[in-house]
């Protein structure tokens, strides 16, 4: 029903993360509505992030490097010399590590895993960055790695897989701690969240 | 906590309908992730739309003319010979023409209102194309208008100033059925609606 | 983990409608926390619902006679000569009843069916009042039967079901009307509501 | 609308936990439609429960003593002799200690407070068994109290509450672990819960 050119641009925003083909609908719609220097700016800015944000070699995050420093590999938490250097945080996405910087409580270094894997689809294992935490597990300054991942079902069977081949590195690895979380009912919580809970009563 | 050219970006994407801060960061991350050649690739095809898409002088829908027919004024709905022409449906935006084009019983034309109007906020009149609406109903052919809109608050608000409008015209105007709809019940109906159901058996 | 006597109640609480066993235990906890006198007072007033309240031999709705008026055998509503007796409305249950008295706009009888049935539960056939209904149909005062079940998959089953049973008595009968209730979004309006909101545009 | 009797049994089953008026008027024409016969099993049975269901004097669980076991004071938990006697987990309702029970890692005992009071309605606080509470706490078997609050904002306000008032005891309070809980994803949980889930790794 659509045209060529509407339905073109439906399947590519279907592809972002959270958009169905109803939603993609209405972006579309949203465009042509606007005016040609509005699309413009839109466009322009979209491949302006692709030349000036670039990946941390070291932990998969992305910076913005200043005009001057165009040859920087790290990102500014890498580059911080008051981060503690002895502890890794791994978590699944950039978005992860938003959270956990706002609690102003962990002070060490990350690491972007890239995704999870379910434990029926496999293949997902190819898009994560296993190969490279190896390389930077064997770092001798990091003396524990925090595996950050959600406590779902893909995030569990992830940090099975982490735990599994960082064991032979000897290096300690920790997961987040269970409990109930703020706003929680005892009536409502499951039997493993209660005994972490009661496990970790302080 | 993000950097200048992600958040510029993200600012863009929250302006798109539905897309909230989370959301759009989700956007950027996911664009970041992708080559420069996939991020070109929706670069250029949002522009392509700009291009290739018009919008019809008629009924305000968006319609692709082939490379031949680049004159073209018209969408395909308002040029098919088959549909009646003295019946004008008025929908509030274009993703509201489909499902009623889907119920394959509506042969007339449309007229894409481009908004409603709340009984609060009356500076969103001027998005309205009253002015192009009551041009388009002084055509003789016309002999009745369906105001296809909403049935919420300000779907009816925008309803009953159409109908002001339009009165002096002459013509006649009708909206679309009220009814109990596919799934409903009767212990959950408003009064309304129940009434609407109760006049209208069959 | 309950005690016999708690858990009996639980269990006869558990078939209450829109009652499962967390609720059902709840309840119980609420009767262990009131005083003998307050449980008293809700069993007594249980009990006594059984007595005041009778079933109308007509349309199978409760009512209650006064103390002079034991020998009743019919509600209200069927006494109540202002009501038109021409048209019988078929509802589910009691509850569907007082939605349809809420609008005013209907002046004729009912008939409580008793129940839905769904099409591959047939057993569900027993509780209804069919053989009551068909009776009750074939008294020559009526001139239509308005069948006012919700618009359910189970609801559409038994009105089909109900219309075979009624046409060998060529009673005309009517369903109520589909359309957009009130608050509804074309966008997200099924086909069948939409059709119907079109063809009964006024 | 509803007849007197129907209406003050509608009155009594709202004021059941989680039921409205529109869920009692279905428990109502539930129970009319009983037979006579099952609305009785159903009164005798609430009877019967405040006979035979007694409250321990110790935790103020129910409990059900056998036939000849009538003067028993304490419920089973705090009879059992392979309970530890220096840990004591105070829950709001009883309901909430089930779900402690089926994590099968706590083997104390319990106390039930009767409720949590919130900042604003100081009034709530005459129902909370506080006194009770002290006097339990004053007995030198226990060694730790363990506040089994839900998360919530009451719950949290009943935790600072109790705490305040056990401090002179100088017995040693703690309260659940906070951490993510099952099925958590990092980008939607709070700082609170996360800084938690941090400090607590394992």
């Amino acid at each position: 029903m659509h045209s060529p050119q509407i339905k073109k641009l439906i399947d590519l925003f279907s592809e972002f993360p959270t958009v169905g083909q109803r939603t993609a609908a209405r972006f579309v719609f949203y465009l042509l509505n606007l005016s040609k220097e509005e699309v413009q700016e839109i466009t322009s800015e979209i491949l302006k992030l692709k030349e000036k944000v670039k990946i941390c070699q070291a932990c998969f995050k992305s910076f913005e490097p200043s005009l001057n420093d165009q040859d920087l590999k790290l990102c500014e938490i890498c580059r911080d010399a008051t981060r503690k250097k002895d502890l890794l945080c791994v978590v699944e996405k950039e978005t992860d590590l938003m959270p956990i910087e706002k609690t102003r409580k962990y002070r060490g270094l990350y690491f972007i895993l890239g995704g999870t894997v379910s434990v029926l689809k496999k293949e997902g294992l190819k898009k994560l960055r296993i190969k490279e935490l190896l390389i930077r597990a064997k770092n001798p300054a990091i003396k524990e790695i925090i595996i950050a991942l959600n406590s779902t079902t893909e995030g569990e069977a992830t940090a099975l897989y982490l735990e599994r081949h960082l064991k032979p590195l000897n290096i300690k690895t920790t997961r987040l701690g269970r409990g109930l979380p703020l706003g929680a009912e005892l009536e409502y919580a499951d039997e493993e969240t209660l005994s972490s809970a009661l496990e970790g009563r302080k």
